[in-house]
């Protein structure tokens, strides 16, 4: 990978060597799967379970907090959080981190590097609008923050999201295109990963794997397409987003409180 | 209820009036059932589920913010998780403080009414030494609570949990007796309820509830004794500490996470 040079295990004051076992789990056809975390007691069990990596969701992490995702948590709740889950753990740690949270690089890198956190994902859409970010301010972002790491000396591993599917930009074909090529400028500038949310067509997500010449992360979904798929497509990274925590707590209110209030033991055999 | 006077509807700046819908919850044989949360997003399940009231956990709230119980939690992070779940519901919230991460009652008072929560539990022993509080000692402490809410004018559900049982203090009957003692020594001091944790033995729920004269608060357990056995015996509260927590954290790793490790899918239908 193009940025394998940025490990700076014995230098950086913070994770060091995380970010590079991080980065290295990134395989083309091995992917590293991360069930994404919320709290500092599912980042525990995560870990307990084996996998090598805590993910965060930041709309998972948002709904525990009690706000709407969408860069809402106010950015010192949301780094209290991932300082919490980094705590709790011994693996590395990458946060969903929206957009940034309206801060500049400088700051977002050297406020994000005090949680111990290792990776984090940017997404190229805006969280409140919704709306798609110009391709080519998104890319100078994401190089300006792969900068200001470089300044801090913090081995940081950049996730770029693109949302062209999620949001729905233009026709199937035009979002593949727009995917193809933000991609392309995102690894350009300097990210580690391309993070195309919202596909879900195993063709595309070939057309993807071939098209980009970086690692590539997609959601989980709802199963039909199984791990061993995503796998043998070329996947390098597989995410839940808020999928867990949303099906888990689901299971607190539709079974366990549903049960109290019927007068029956809320508790499962 | 010997505190009924403390309501100050119309006067308290914060949460005006939740604490006497808290306080009058507390019914003898029709008892409120707390179904304790640990974060927002628990808070509003257990409000959207119906439940009039939110009560907290501590052991919970410090599991998902990842530390041990027994006050290991900075109060600072207790406070802001207790705020965090106030401002997701509009029913009165309640919080296992533990026994008051050693403010004074000044502070302690002044502190917990920022976060907009109406009621504390507090409990007799050490939660570091396990060790049990002198009778005397703890009633000044509840009873200096209790001045200091009425010198801010703030009106304070006070929950006076006795851990006799719970700290297997002397033979089955010296528990029942000190719980007896303790019981009456705090509502003397002016606090609004017992709580007995640690209680299983429904012949020892009956003879605390006939020999304090304040409303008793009792623990689930594991659903041997019902809903409608405790109303029966005359509880008027029954909570259920980390339990639900506990049970829902499990199926994420014994469920969700050990099917993904399998390579199956994490998600029931």
């Amino acid at each position: 990978m193009a940025t394998n040079h940025h490990s700076t295990v014995g230098d950086a004051p913070l994770g060091v060597g995380k970010a590079s076992v991080l980065r290295a789990l990134h395989i083309v056809g091995d992917p590293l799967v991360v069930p994404n975390a919320w709290d500092a007691a599912s980042a525990r069990l995560v870990e307990s379970a084996g996998f090598p990596v805590v993910a965060t969701s930041s709309f998972a992490t948002s709904e525990v907090l009690g706000y709407p995702d969408g860069e809402e948590v106010p950015v010192e709740e949301v780094l209290a959080a991932a300082a919490r889950m980094v705590r709790a753990v011994h693996v590395p740690v990458t946060v969903d981190f929206e957009r940034g949270y309206q801060l500049s690089p400088t700051e977002l890198v050297e406020r994000f590097a005090e949680t111990g956190a290792v990776g984090m994902n940017l997404e190229d859409s805006n969280p409140r609008s919704k709306e798609m970010i110009d391709a080519g301010e998104q890319a100078d972002f994401l190089a300006a923050i792969r900068a200001a790491a470089l300044s801090f000396d913090v081995d940081l591993v950049i996730n770029a999201r693109t949302d062209s599917f999620v949001r729905e930009v233009g026709s199937p074909e035009e979002q593949v295109k727009a995917t193809l090529d933000r991609g392309g400028r995102y690894l350009a500038a300097g990210v580690d990963s391309i993070f195309a949310i919202g596909v879900r067509d195993p063709h595309v997500i070939r057309t993807l794997v071939k098209g980009i010449a970086g690692p590539i992360n997609v959601v989980y979904g709802d199963g039909t397409v199984s791990l061993a798929d995503f796998a043998a497509l070329g996947v390098a990274r597989v995410s839940f987003g808020p999928s867990l925590q949303r099906d888990l707590y689901r299971r607190f209110g539709s079974s366990m409180l549903s049960a109290l209030v019927g007068g029956e033991s809320p508790f499962t055999a």
